[in-house]
């Protein structure tokens, strides 16, 4: 296993330690728990945005901590995740009075320490509401939307329910929101290659030298079908069609994307997609305001890569745009 | 080979059309020339700032472009010196009447290139000046330093050099700063594994499984030694060590550090790698006023990743510090 890594036991330890030795103006550890990032300066009089989930996908989850974004995160072991406890300590943390939203991905043990956790912390007084993003349009058909996995879309909500609280909002108004964009997101994700557990020392999952699979999630759950690599184009052809019949959008709509890479991926093979991406909607009048081409959620050195579509307008426009500060986010 | 490209020998033409369709506030393809790219909107009254290299290494070299940053850059094949036509319409389209300061790296066909380039424009009345960047410590010892690869250190002499320029200083007083950053700043990496050139469709070079080579080039040029893998923190204890030994620093200096992604290696660890550098410098007292943690420089998806110190007072830290306009960097 070819990995810059001391102790695989220590992985999730050290990476985070390093998040916050290189920028200590921006994360800080919680006092009360090694495994809870928050902000280097809490905020006061705003609602407090909180995630957590496995490691193994930076900047998912804790590299979104930062002015006009998250206020804490827990952060569990490679992709597992975090405890009640890590999580009732987060929502403790980004609380300021005005209460606390968590946003996290549609992942069972994810799911059900969330909800003890905000259970936990409501017997003390904190008022928390949720948001479960289920933006992974491959994960389960639209009739079953609450079953769909969350994945880069995710990104996007941290990125509004964020920049809206940070005007002062109330729960309830971030809380919608935060809503309104998950119900405004789509992606896909096709996978190339595995990752490797640094505990484990073994790939995530197999896959032929001349494979792909369309849909597969970040840790490795099955996709919609695993099919012989073909060229870019009527790949990214076949992605931004699924998303459009699953999402109707009409001429002149705006539209963000995000073509993020699953880690090994390389920017240049992410704007050959981001180019193809590009016609289609073009071709369809659909006006795509903004592009995010990157690394936003990975799952190590996975090669693969995902389209998200987010469509904007109003209140979800302006805070897409508004300025946060964030290692991870360009404004 | 597994890349989500389409026919190999549009690879480069492909992936910088998708820079310019994602981001065309930023990016814009010179008038008369498709593999030159220049800002979006022309600048006036600045010294103009020019680069250029071989494809494959995005951000590098023309993802820099951008307010603050770079004007234009001639975009060569992968891993290949644009032509000396590319180049000198790169400087054309750069010039405001001011003159124009090219920085790139040390590779001889780039230099020579660059160098017939700037005659021609200089037989146009074009006023240009040349910084090369060599930055790589395990390419030529320190009395040969002139003959050191330039390597991730490069983005850093474009950053100073960029933010200087926009404040419509000379192209001498452009030039100095950016000859001080360069003498400023020192790198090494290490390879672990090799990246695939799309249109050969095979290995850069052949590493065994448990092996790295420390200093290794990013187009895969023979580094100082091929030695086992082993763990993180003596592995970036002697990088610092090298480093350190090759630029001496004292009690109290201000610095900069760059980790670098060679490309599939993932943030979790250039950040076990960060927290490393930290406590190697902390140790010192050197202060490190910024890290950036990330992919600045790459081969597509090889894997392996480089450590960068850049000393800064004075201006350099000023303008390493100005706002710049540029999806690769957040101020």
């Amino acid at each position: 296993m070819k990995k810059i890594i001391n102790d695989p036991g220590n992985f999730v330890e050290e990476s985070i330690e390093g998040l916050v030795k290189s920028h200590p103006d921006i994360y800080s550890f919680a006092k009360d728990n090694r495994r809870v990032i928050t902000r280097a300066t809490k905020e006061k009089n705003k609602v407090g945005i909180v995630t957590g989930g496995g490691s193994g996908h930076l900047p998912v989850f804790t590299g979104y901590i930062g002015k006009g974004f998250l206020d804490a995160c827990a952060v569990g072991s490679v992709f597992a995740s975090p405890s009640v406890e890590q999580i009732a300590s987060a929502i403790r943390n980004a609380d300021n009075g005005k209460g606390v939203l968590c946003v996290l991905g549609n992942y069972g043990g994810d799911v059900m320490n969330f909800e003890m956790a905000c259970e936990i912390t409501g017997s003390e007084g904190i008022k928390t509401k949720t948001v479960i993003v289920a933006d992974d349009i491959a994960s389960a058909s639209i009739e079953e939307k609450l079953k769909r996995r969350g994945i880069a879309g995710m990104i996007f909500v941290f990125k509004v329910a964020g920049a809206i609280a940070e005007t002062g909002a109330s729960l309830e108004d971030t809380f919608n929101l935060a809503s309104l964009a998950n119900n405004s997101i789509r992606t896909i994700g096709v996978a190339v290659s595995p990752c490797i557990l640094p505990e484990a020392g073994k790939p995530t999952f197999e896959i032929s030298d001349d494979e792909i699979e369309i849909g597969m999630g970040i840790h490795g759950e099955p996709g919609i079908k695993r099919e012989k690599i073909r060229k870019a184009d009527p790949l990214v052809d076949d992605l931004c069609k699924r998303i459009l019949d699953d999402f109707r959008l009409k001429s002149n709509d705006e539209i963000a994307i995000m073509i993020n890479s699953l880690g090994a991926t390389p920017l240049e093979e992410l704007y050959i997609t981001s180019k193809r991406v590009h016609e289609n909607f073009l071709k369809l009048n659909i006006k795509i305001i903004k592009s995010y081409i990157g690394r936003y959620a990975t799952s190590m050195e996975m090669a693969g890569m995902s389209i998200t579509l987010f469509k904007i307008d109003g209140d979800l426009k302006k805070y897409l745009f508004s300025k946060s500060e964030c290692p991870f986010w360009t404004n």
